[in-house]
């Protein structure tokens, strides 16, 4: 029997498909003008939006379709986490060519309902229309109590600033998916994980979490945390924090988050440029009192890392190290990505 | 002295055009990984996402920019005013090419803020990314107290349903936009006011608020009322009402909302086609006890209008009328707009 032509999204038109996608959506939240939610009682509602775009974002060369719905959930819900809410749901602007593959979709929307099952949310809403790109616009809406919020604004000098995770990762992942031939020689182990962290990255609202409850054992009163996701780049998180709470920042280059199978591998040149710049790691970074700071990383365990000092200086310094073959260089948001 | 090259987005950059835009943002909004907003106590959040893609929603041949901001900003609160809703603000995900012109995204803006301060809500947050295709994804989150939501599902047979104002006027604008030749013979008030129907609607939160206050005064207890807005024609609105409160309704077609001058212009048979399936009137359709529609079409005045009745059928039928030529017509969601 020979195998049916795939469908397209343009031959089951939109009413079937948004037959097919109320299955992802939350009961009893599809159907009406716009979605009903609960914020729960005194907690502020948390909102931000990310745009993906085929080409800009991904691309079929490197992301499978349920990568993508993934990456599009996690990039939102680690802006969350980075404002210290808990996710309550999404919505989805989808814009599709009519020559899109059904199935395409579908996985699209499966990545995204696996990484909402484990991270919490649900999709409550969206709209579909008909583009020459695919683009996947979302929103995600949280909550959190008004003291439990996190902002940018608020770091200090004498803070330590933690990094949840190794950084770089992301970028390595996307190494072995454009050129798979530079992994031959990895241990199959580092190559699974580098290329998860790119195509399944997870938002780390279980840091979160957990500094929730190191707050609560310590009791202690009005402790003053900056915090930003690392979407961008560790440097540009470090620098943003800095900018946005006036003041500066030193960082130790031996203390930086390297997978040391990664520096290993690029060698540690490349390793530290792909930590500084690579992005999408969607770790958070926290400047934090040294006790709150020392704690949370010992139970965020391998890979999270003290990485520096707020310092009252206008820089950020990545301070020397002859190891690390630097010599007190200051570090700049270029480097980082630049839409346009 | 030559006129400077018109700036384009790939020449401010990313940074530089965030920079133009914050301007248009709530104060304290932007600057984190997220927006805060304050829901009011006891109120339900409600959330809608609409897209609006170049080519397909807007083209530069009919729509200037500031047209396609108001639009896009006021197809989102229509979905609020259909839900009972008052708008809190937007989330604005905008995807463009490089080679757009500054000026075509400021006056987005504008024409987004001049919608915005009519009939509330502020934007709050957005995403800013490139693509080869224009592409405005606006969520809007708006409020409501639990019992003033509205709903499809809660037509009941027996109830009348009132049109807000007249339909197909944005239709009527759209030709004029296409075909301006056709109109030189129109009253410029008709003219303009159409032109103005498609590139200015009105979400009609105003008939919300008048509804609302009748509901105040009349003092009635649990008055079932649904409603849905009429972005996609007048006859897509009442077969979804009716779909989603498994009923059905017989339409008037002498009380239908078709403006007499619109009527004189295209005859009857294209007035009642665009009045039915023309779309993006962003007008609203409500399904009330007799008293309750009676009270609200006069409140409303000129262009709305009682168009029908709730029946326990299971069909939405536009009755005979010599003077419109119909006998007796099924109508079905056919003629309606759809994508792919």
């Amino acid at each position: 029997m020979a195998m049916a032509d795939p469908q397209t999204v343009g031959q089951v038109g939109e009413l079937g498909l948004l037959k097919r996608l109320f299955q992802y959506c939350a009961d009893g939240m599809v159907g009406d003008d716009a979605a009903v939610l609960e914020v729960p009682p005194h907690q502020r509602l948390v909102v931000t939006t990310d745009v993906l775009v085929d080409g800009v974002h991904f691309s079929d060369r490197t992301t499978a379709a349920g990568d993508v719905g993934w990456r599009a959930v996690a990039a939102n819900l680690s802006d969350l986490a980075a404002m210290g809410a808990i996710p309550l749901g999404i919505t989805v602007g989808l814009s599709l060519p009519g020559t899109t593959a059904l199935a395409w979709v579908e996985q699209l929307y499966d990545g995204m309902a696996a990484c909402l099952k484990i991270w919490g949310g649900a999709v409550i809403g969206g709209d579909l229309c008909r583009s020459e790109t695919i683009s996947v616009a979302i929103t995600a809406l949280g909550s959190a109590a008004p003291d439990q919020l996190l902002y940018r604004h608020t770091a200090q000098p004498g803070q330590l600033i933690l990094a949840t995770g190794y950084h770089g990762l992301s970028r390595a992942g996307l190494e072995l998916l454009l050129q798979p031939e530079q992994g031959q020689a990895l241990d199959p182990a580092d190559r699974d994980r580098w290329i998860r962290a790119h195509c399944r990255p997870n938002p780390r609202l279980d840091a979160i979490a957990l500094l929730r409850s190191l707050l609560r054992d310590i009791n202690l009163d009005a402790v003053s945390i900056a915090a930003m996701d690392s979407s961008d780049g560790l440097a540009n998180a470090v620098l943003h924090l800095c900018q946005a709470s006036g003041c500066g920042a030193r960082l130790w280059p031996s203390h930086l988050p390297l997978d040391p199978a990664l520096v290993a591998w690029v060698g540690p040149a490349q390793a530290l440029d792909w930590c500084l710049y690579g992005g999408e790691d969607f770790e958070l970074l926290l400047c934090l009192p040294a006790a709150i700071a020392q704690s949370l990383e010992l139970q965020l365990g391998q890979g999270s890392a003290i990485i520096g000092q707020v310092t009252q200086a206008s820089s950020v310094i990545l301070e020397p190290d002859p190891a690390w073959s630097t010599s007190g260089l200051e570090l700049t948001f270029t480097g980082g990505f630049q839409h346009f």
